[in-house]
C-alpha cells in the first residue's frame, strides 16, 4: 500500500474543501453573522492545517498507483470531508450534537437529503448554503473535481482511473476522451452548465437567489435537501414542474449530454439504459396516476405530482410536492420499487442504478437458459456488445452484498423499536441515497428520533450507497493494508 | 422436449396422489362421515381416470432424459398435484371457493403452513388430515417418493437424477450411493423413522393419535398447518419442546443422518453448513432472549419461547407457541432475517438455504478481494474443498431472481392496500415457504383477507419457494418447449 499517495490525495481533498468553505463564509459576512462568518473561517483554518500534514506526510510519493491506492484514497477522502463538514453546524450551535450534524453533512455529500432537522428554516442561510452545497460537491464527486482542476504528475498519467472507479456510479466508468484530466473537466463543464441552466428557469418562476441556488444544488446532486418545511410543496406548479425536469435530467448518464454536443444523438436514442430509465419512469407515473387520481380528482394534477414523485424518487432526489404517505399502498409499493432502481450509472444519482437493474433481468434469462441447457455457453448483450462474465456475475455479486447490508441494517435499526415499514424504508432510503422513506420516516417527518446507533448505521449505509459499497467495505479489509501485491 | 415422457412421469405423480387420499377416505368412513368419503373416493375416480390419460399419452416413451424434461415433469407434477388436491376441500364445502381451496393445498404441499382458514376446527377430520399429510407429501418430495417405489426402465437409470435436482432443496442435490432409486429410499426411510419417532413423542404428552400425526406431519415437512386454531399455543411446555427439537432436527440435511446411521460422525460435526444453522440458531435464542425477558420475567420462559419460534421460523416451519407480532421490533427483525436465511439444503426447510447464505457470504469477501486484485484468481471454499466458479455465481443469480421476485410480488400484493410491513412479510413467508408473517399476516391472522390477485401471485409465489424458483419459470420459457437440444 502506497500510504504516501493516500495521504497526498487527503490532503487534495481537505484544501478543496477549505476553499468552498469560503462561500459560506463571505454569505454570513453578506448577512452581517459575523461570529458565523469567523465559526467557517476558524474550520477552514483547522482543515487548512490538517491539510498541509497530511501533505507533507505525502512528500516524495511515488506516482504510480493500483486500485488499492485509489480505493484507500477515495474511501478516506470521503470520511474527511465528512468529518470536517460537520463541523459548522456544532460549532455554530445550529445542530448541536456532533453525531447529528455528521448524519446532516454525510446525508448532503452522499445527496441522500435525509435530514435530523425537524425546523430547516430555522438554520442561518450560511449553513443552508453549506448543507445544499454539500449535494452539488458530492453528486459529481469531490475527486472527479480534483482531477479536473489538479494536473497530475506525468509518471502519474492515466492512473487517476483508480480514483474515478472508486467515486463514480455505475459498474463500470466512462472515459470518453483518452486523458482523464479532460474526462473529469468535460463532466464538470456539462454538470455545472446544466446547474446554471436550472437556476435560470427558477429565476424565471420568481424564486430568489439564493433560494434558486440551493434547490438547484439539491436537484443538480440529485439530493433532496430544501430551505423550507414543506420540502417543493408552497412553490408554484412552475417551479414544481421545472425541478421535475432538471431531476430527470440529472439522472441521465452524463456521457449522453457528451454524446448530443458531439452531435451523436443515436448513440442516446439507441442507449439501451436510457431508453429503459425514461421506459420505468413513463410506466410508473401511469400506473400511479390512475391510483392516485380519486385523491385529486383531474388528470392534469395527478399526472403532476405522479411526475415529480417518481421522478424524485426514481433519481433518489428526495423533493416532495405532497405527503405521499397519504397515497394508496400500491403508489407506495411503486415508489419503494423505485428507490431500489436508482437512476443511470453515470449520473450524480444513487440505487442500484438502472444498468444494473438491466443487466440484472438479463442475467435471469441467461440462469434459465443455464439450468435448460447446463453445457451451452450463455452470454448477456448490452447496447448490441457482449457483455464479459465477470462484469455479468459482477453484477449479481454487487446485488449479493447490497441485500446484506441492508438486512444486516434493518436488524440493528430495529433495535429503536419502530414498525417494520419504518425501519425497512430507513434503511433502503438511506442506503440508496434517496432521503425520505416511509411511515415515520416519511415525506413530512425526518430521522431525528433515531437513537445514535441508529444513526451511526445509517450514516455507514449513506457513505456505503453513495460509493457503491466495495471501497468502503474494503478498509476493513486487512488486505488492503498489507504491502504485498 | 421428451412430451411422452412428461406425461408419464405425471401419471405418477396422480397415481400417487390418489394413493394417499385413501387415508382421508379411510378417517371419513371411521367417522361415520359417508359424504366426506364419497367425495374423496369420487376425486380418486377423477384422478384415476386423468392419470390413465395420461399414461396412455406416455406409451412407448424414450426414457432418455434430459434437464429440460426433468423440469418440466417436476412443475406439471407440482401445478396437477395442488390442482386435484384442493378438489376435497370444494366439494365438501369447507372451503367452498376453488381459489382458497387451492391456496390452502398449495400452502400444504409447498410445506408453507399459510392458511385463509379463521376457523381451523371447523374442519372435518378428513380434510385436517388432507391438509397436514400434504405437508408430510410435499416435504420430501412426491417425486423424490416417486423414484423410491417405481422401478425404472433399464434405459433410463440414472436419468431420472434431473426429477431429484429439481424437486430436492438447496444449490446441489446429495447422491449418497451410486443408485439413485436407493438414494431415494434412504432418505423416505429416514423421514419415516424420525416422523414415527416424533409421533412417539407426542403421544407420551397425552396428545392424541390423530393430532400427533397431523402435528409431526406438520413438523416433519416443516410446514405448519395444525388443528388448533391456537397453533401449539394450549399445548403443554413438554409438547412444545418435542416439537421445537422435531423441527430442529427436520431443518438438518438429511445427508447429516445418512452419515450418523454410518458411524460418519466427523463429517457431520465438520460440516459447515450444519456448524453455521446451529450457530445461527443459538445466537438468535440468545438474543431474542434477551429481548423479550422483561415480557415473560422468567430466563426459562423467554428461553423456551424464544427457541420455539426461533426453531419454527429458521425452518420455516411457521407454528406459533405465542403472539410474536407482540414482541419487540428487534425480536421480529431477527425472525424477519431468519425467513430468508431458512433452513439446511436437503432438509424439508425452505428459504434461501443456510449452505446459499453461507456461500453468499464467502462471495463477499471474494468479491472485495477481486476489487483490491482485479488480476488475481480468487477462489471460494466450502468444507475445505474448492467450489467451481459457476456453483458460487449461481449462488449470486439466484438471489438476484430471488430479489426480483420479492419485490414484484409484493408491489402487486400492495394493490389490496395493507401496510408495507403486511405485504412485504406476506410475499416473505410465501415465497419462503413459512406460513405466518407480520401484523396483519401474523401468527395469530390468517390470509383470507387478501384479493383473489393477491392470493394467485402468494400461490405462485409458495411454488417458486419450494421448487426453487428456476423449474417453474422454465415452465414459460419457449426454449423449453422446442425441440432443439
Amino acid at each position: 500500500m502506497n500510504v504516501k499517495y493516500v495521504c497526498r490525495i487527503t490532503s487534495y481533498t481537505v484544501f478543496i474543501m477549505a476553499l468552498f468553505m469560503l462561500i459560506p463564509a463571505g454569505i454570513a459576512l453578506f448577512d452581517g453573522e459575523m461570529r458565523n462568518a469567523l465559526i467557517y473561517l476558524g474550520v477552514i483554518g483547522i482543515e487548512a492545517v490538517f491539510g498541509l500534514i497530511m501533505f507533507c506526510a505525502g512528500r516524495n510519493y511515488n506516482p504510480t498507483l493500483y486500485a488499492q491506492e485509489g480505493i484507500a484514497a477515495t474511501s478516506l477522502s470521503w470520511i474527511v470531508m465528512s468529518v470536517f463538514g460537520a463541523l459548522p453546524f456544532v460549532f455554530t450551535g445550529e445542530i448541536p450534537r456532533y453525531i447529528d450534524a455528521l448524519f446532516e453533512i454525510v446525508s448532503g455529500f452522499t445527496t441522500t437529503g435525509a435530514s435530523i432537522l425537524s425546523d430547516v428554516e430555522a438554520l442561518s442561510r450560511c449553513n443552508l448554503f453549506w448543507r445544499s452545497f454539500s449535494h452539488w460537491l458530492g453528486g459529481m464527486g469531490v475527486l472527479v473535481f480534483m482531477l479536473a482542476i489538479i494536473p497530475q504528475a506525468k509518471k502519474s498519467r492515466g492512473s487517476g482511473i483508480y480514483l474515478m472507479k472508486a467515486e463514480s456510479p455505475g459498474p463500470s466508468v466512462g472515459k470518453f476522451t483518452p486523458h482523464l484530466q479532460q474526462t473529469a473537466k468535460i463532466l464538470y463543464v456539462l454538470y455545472i452548465a446544466l446547474t446554471v441552466l436550472c437556476v435560470g428557469f427558477l429565476l424565471v418562476g420568481g424564486m430568489s437567489l439564493f433560494d434558486s441556488l440551493c434547490i438547484a444544488f439539491g436537484t443538480a446532486g440529485t439530493g433532496g435537501f430544501g430551505v423550507l418545511n414543506s420540502s417543493i410543496a408552497s412553490y408554484s406548479p412552475y417551479i414544481q414542474s421545472v425541478v421535475t425536469v432538471f431531476m430527470i435530467l440529472f439522472g441521465v448518464n452524463f456521457n449522453m449530454y457528451f454524446f448530443v454536443l458531439l452531435g451523436q444523438f443515436k448513440s442516446v436514442f439507441k442507449n439501451e439504459e436510457v431508453r429503459t430509465y425514461f421506459g420505468i419512469l413513463a410506466v410508473s407515473i401511469v400506473m400511479i396516476t390512475v391510483n392516485i387520481y380519486s385523491i385529486y380528482g383531474s388528470v392534469r394534477e395527478s399526472i403532476h405530482h405522479a411526475a415529480f414523485q417518481v421522478a424524485s424518487i426514481m433519481t433518489t432526489t428526495g423533493y416532495a410536492t405532497v405527503d405521499f404517505e397519504q397515497w394508496p399502498a400500491f403508489s407506495k409499493a411503486i415508489l419503494l420499487f423505485l428507490m431500489f432502481v436508482g437512476a443511470c450509472a453515470g449520473s450524480t444519482g444513487g440505487g442500484l442504478k438502472v444498468s444494473r437493474v438491466l443487466m440484472l433481468g438479463k442475467n435471469i434469462f441467461r440462469t434459465i437458459s443455464n439450468v435448460l441447457h447446463p453445457k451451452r455457453v450463455h452470454l448477456v448483450k448490452m447496447d448490441g456488445h457482449k457483455v464479459s462474465e465477470s462484469v455479468a456475475n459482477g453484477v449479481d455479486a454487487y446485488l449479493a452484498v447490497y441485500c446484506v447490508i441492508v438486512l444486516f441494517s434493518f436488524v440493528i435499526v430495529s433495535l429503536d423499536g419502530y414498525s417494520i415499514g419504518t425501519n425497512f424504508s430507513a434503511v433502503v432510503a438511506c442506503f440508496n441515497n434517496i432521503g425520505p422513506g416511509f411511515e415515520l420516516v416519511g415525506a413530512t417527518s425526518n430521522y431525528g428520533h433515531y437513537s445514535d446507533l441508529s444513526k451511526v448505521v445509517l450514516i455507514f449505509d449513506m457513505l456505503l450507497g453513495r460509493l457503491e459499497i466495495f471501497p468502503l467495505l474494503a478498509l476493513f479489509s486487512p488486505d488492503l493494508w498489507s504491502r504485498k501485491r
